[in-house]
């Protein structure tokens, strides 16, 4: 697995393309702050090469006609495989199940965050979790007492759901109880939350701090550590804005993340509280699994395991041009991305031009996995 | 069980006395609104003989020390039987426990109300679920999310639960679900939830409209009378407040409701929507059986089913004075109350003096329920 590179006589560590089923790529209606160019140019250099795209754009996306736009949004801009999420309503769920084998998955907004989504009527939650497909991820925004309702909810209807970004203590103990009896509830963390808390709140200031989740305090991100083995996904929810928009009167919530969740993982690996394998399970072995997402085949990334480095927002890629990590010194870069047999990142340079990115919630996606997989295979 | 007065040729039928699970009497600390004296000659003019006393006093009771005074002042001031509520905080819930047997249950707030009781934190729900014993109840005020929220704590623990006041119809629909499916929830509804709407607030005016939970849409309002089979306890929440504190500038939330739920429910039975059974079930055999309620031997209630009146603040016995059914039309009279042998009230008049009202929480109370029992079988 580890091998010296011949040119710079530097350890190269070979990872899985990694998964992020979290990321706002601001396409359409938000195209200053990411598109979905720019967006999967930070995925690649991330090490990133599938995202699962969420609906809360402008318009949201919330139906065939608005599903149809995005579909062909990601297919002429996606640099990296992709998926895409519809959005839940007061109203659409009647209709939007017939968008469910196409979609990622159904994205629920139960608290107030960055779009207008938020479904605060329990009634509206429960008409889609029975008609939205059993079988068809469910993924909530839901935190604190939010989050335990649409637990009980879809445990009532015996189906699976996930909860995004888990952020505070009793949020994971109320998981790790559920897990516990059986319940069937996934969920994820964000790098945001496992490294930063209240008291990154001063050095941030009031605009750049703005998340939703909020960073919470050292208590709530030490239950997020101690219970890791209960904690199923690594996600970014890469929520790009614009430095200016950080910085104005209504800063909205949000950090981007496609760029700096592997380093700070690795640098998680360095510190001894992870391990690579918790790596390839969390943020590409479990999303794939709960997710049922299909391979992506020979595609991996190249990681300069010894590479010490520092975050800088000069050279992010994302259109928001900042990272709350800004001045974190990390170990391990991505060096070399392979997607699909095409290296398409390698030191800093991005090589695959908007439109090589594949929708994976696809027939045609899945029967060339299956055949590169037998050739694959056959070759030995 | 109808026969006909002899003084007044009126039809007379009798009721069991009734059990209220969900009172505020104000004492200690806010006996200018209502103390045990006075709601409990409140609760016989009404037909209630036993009465459950709410924590959220001044102080609140959360402790041994003040529950010793709640029980004084209880058994110096009460005219009707009783038992006594103690306070869920963020921080007693390894020293209540002990309470338990002598306690009619433990109240957890988990929204705003009147008082300082509320618990937003779910890992203190959880402590507090899982330290009180599981045989005594716990009763929540518990809205929406909240609501749904503590129903699975409750059900990962395994253990019942009383939700209070259900006012809303993603409420009652979400219990309903609960237990078609088997989960061991319990709830109640108040007079002014099932007969007072949005549509009163503007009659009633800004201050004295204030009550928690809200008076709901008629939408919320009918799913309750069309999920009535599913609503366990009628329940007043009587909380009283003078009419000078409802008319300030920050008015506090709560009706009175003692005099005013037995009257009320008997319209229901006129109009066609309630029969006398489910007033028999739900104000009295339910309430015994999910709290484990001792017999109140030889207790009943005699009504004037015919006599038809008006609700008038000036006759009521509470010290709130005034009631949000001022005005309203009514059939059926309570005529004569007899508790445990005496006659406690007789038409506007309350016979019985404080102290004479027993906590049914008690050894000795049960044991005398019990020979008492067994004489009036011996006597066949
Ligand atoms: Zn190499
Ligand atoms: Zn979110
Ligand atoms: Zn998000
Ligand atoms: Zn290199
Ligand atoms: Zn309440
Ligand atoms: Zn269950
Ligand atoms: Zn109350
Ligand atoms: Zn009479």
């Amino acid at each position: 697995k580890t091998h010296t590179d011949c040119m710079t006589s530097r350890r190269i560590v070979t990872l899985p393309g990694f998964i992020d089923v979290h990321v706002h790529l601001r396409e359409p209606g938000g195209t200053h702050k990411e598109d979905f160019a720019s967006g999967t140019a930070a995925a690649l250099a991330g090490g990133v090469t599938m995202v699962c795209a969420m609906p809360n754009t402008n318009p949201a996306i919330v139906d065939r006609e608005t599903f149809t736009q995005f579909q062909e949004l990601a297919r002429q801009g996606a640099r990296c495989d992709y998926a895409l999420y519809v959005g839940a309503t007061d109203t659409n769920w009647a209709q939007l199940p017939e968008l469910a084998s196409q979609a990622f998955g159904l994205k629920m907004y139960l608290n107030d965050t960055y779009g207008k989504l938020r479904m605060s009527d329990m009634g509206a939650w429960q008409r889609h979790l029975s008609h939205w497909p059993k079988r068809a991820p469910i993924v909530c925004h839901a935190e604190s007492q939010s989050m335990a309702a649409i637990i009980l909810l879809a445990h009532m209807m015996d189906r699976p759901i996930h909860i995004c970004h888990v952020a505070r203590k009793e949020e994971i103990l109320i998981i790790r109880a559920a897990k516990e009896k059986g319940i069937r509830v996934t969920c994820e963390v964000c790098p945001h939350h496992l490294f930063l808390s209240t008291r990154d709140l001063e050095r941030l200031g009031a605009g750049k701090s703005e998340v939703r989740p909020i960073l919470c305090s050292l208590e709530d991100q030490e239950a997020l550590w101690e219970n890791i083995e209960y904690i199923d996904v690594f996600a970014t929810d890469h929520a790009p804005h614009t430095l200016a928009e950080k910085e104005s009167e209504q800063p909205p919530p949000g950090f981007p993340g496609l760029e700096t969740i592997l380093p700070l993982l690795l640098q998680a690996v360095n510190d001894g509280r992870l391990t690579l394998e918790d790596i390839k399970r969390k943020f590409y072995r479990n999303p794939k699994n709960i997710f049922n997402l299909p391979d992506q085949p020979n595609t991996y990334v190249e990681i300069d395991i010894d590479e010490e480095w520092t975050i800088t927002n000069s050279e992010l890629k994302t259109k928001a041009s900042w990272t709350p990590f800004h001045g974190t010194k990390v170990k391990g870069k991505v060096h070399r991305v392979v997607l699909r047999g095409e290296v398409v990142y390698i030191d800093g340079q991005v090589l695959v031009q908007p439109g090589y990115g594949q929708n994976v919630r696809t027939p045609q996606y899945s029967a060339k996995a299956l055949i590169a997989q037998q050739q694959l295979d056959a070759m030995g």
